[in-house]
């Protein structure tokens, strides 16, 4: 897997970095529908445990699915790579997710982590992703946080 | 909640990241004259889990009291956002901080995770912070190791 | 400890946190070839644990034989600064490295986390590390993972 190539121009490296930021803070300030600002209407998201999710509408109802019932979630992304090729502009970076439940029991955590790969379209209102491919590298914590059976 | 807005230069975002990344190596480090450079000298911080503490001198007593009995700290900070409204520059960003306890009983870790929300001023020496406030959104591991009493 | 200083370019500094970026998906993509374009051929690497590895092919070797045998890696790196002093350029950054075995018992992880703190030379094709020292701060979960006996 070589270094993605060639870099792209400062101002466009920096608006695909903030438009991948503003996802996390998106989802985990439940704001739904500023996905807006991060998706095309017609991107296709694939989690790789569920069937590849196509639209918009589509994205925000999973991830509101998925995020509402919990207490809190956080998205770390770092490792931020850019480049463009023959299908166009494309990025990747880590992220760490961790998804939290509270209550009497003294509550649980379950981090999620690993690389989301993007394509990316210019559009009239900025960058926005059309394809978001997620890849776990490795989980930690409790899987009933999100509704996953207990066990790694 | 929307993204900030409008944008900030990326000159003047540049400075806004960099002094919130000065102050991680500042505490880290045991470091906390370096404060100076981050805070302005009326700042207040907002911990959440104590009263507001006002000005620099105040910060780095609670600071220095909270980091120095431990063997290490390592404060990440990640997803950093910048916008002006009417009452100035902010920024947010996310944070991960692990305390470090070693000790022939093998040791101890605490992660203390959520949001930096911070208000700037520019001075003469460059952009500092005058407002913090502190937004815990997960735990994990020992909270004995700075001090509070065990569970979460 | 003061913060590197005086500030590099813009474009030297993005160099820079572009070839630690691209350090770490080298060796997480088991792409030890790609370090070619992180090291200097005679490039300096203290892991601390072991004695200085000196060489890009030792380099490569070394990293290879720890995160082969693992079935999935992850290494995160923040908070960058650099600077410049007598001795050239130099930078820092945390990291965090997640080190991944699957398995029918469940598999096992274990963080270890800390500083690279890295000196620099610019040759033809670019900024090259040639002396990195890694400084281990915290550790968390399954030493064994890495072939360490269990234990903190």
């Amino acid at each position: 897997m070589s270094p993605p190539s060639p870099a792209l121009s400062l101002e466009d490296e920096r608006s695909l970095v903030d438009a991948t930021i503003r996802y996390c803070w998106a989802i985990d300030g439940r704001d739904f529908d500023a996905l807006a600002d991060v998706f095309t209407d017609d991107a296709v998201v694939q989690y790789g445990f569920v069937d590849p999710i196509q639209g918009l509408a589509e994205i925000q109802a999973y991830v509101a699915k998925i995020l509402t019932p919990l207490d809190a979630s956080q998205h770390l992304v770092t490792n931020h790579q850019s480049g463009r090729d023959a299908d166009g502009v494309h990025s990747r970076c880590y992220f760490q997710a961790q998804h939290v439940r509270k209550g009497s029991d003294g509550g649980a955590n379950y981090i999620v982590a690993g690389i989301y790969r993007d394509r990316w379209s210019e559009t009239p209102a900025g960058w926005r992703i059309r394809e978001r491919v997620l890849e776990v590298l490795w989980t930690e914590g409790n899987a009933a946080v999100i509704g996953v059976p207990s066990g790694r």
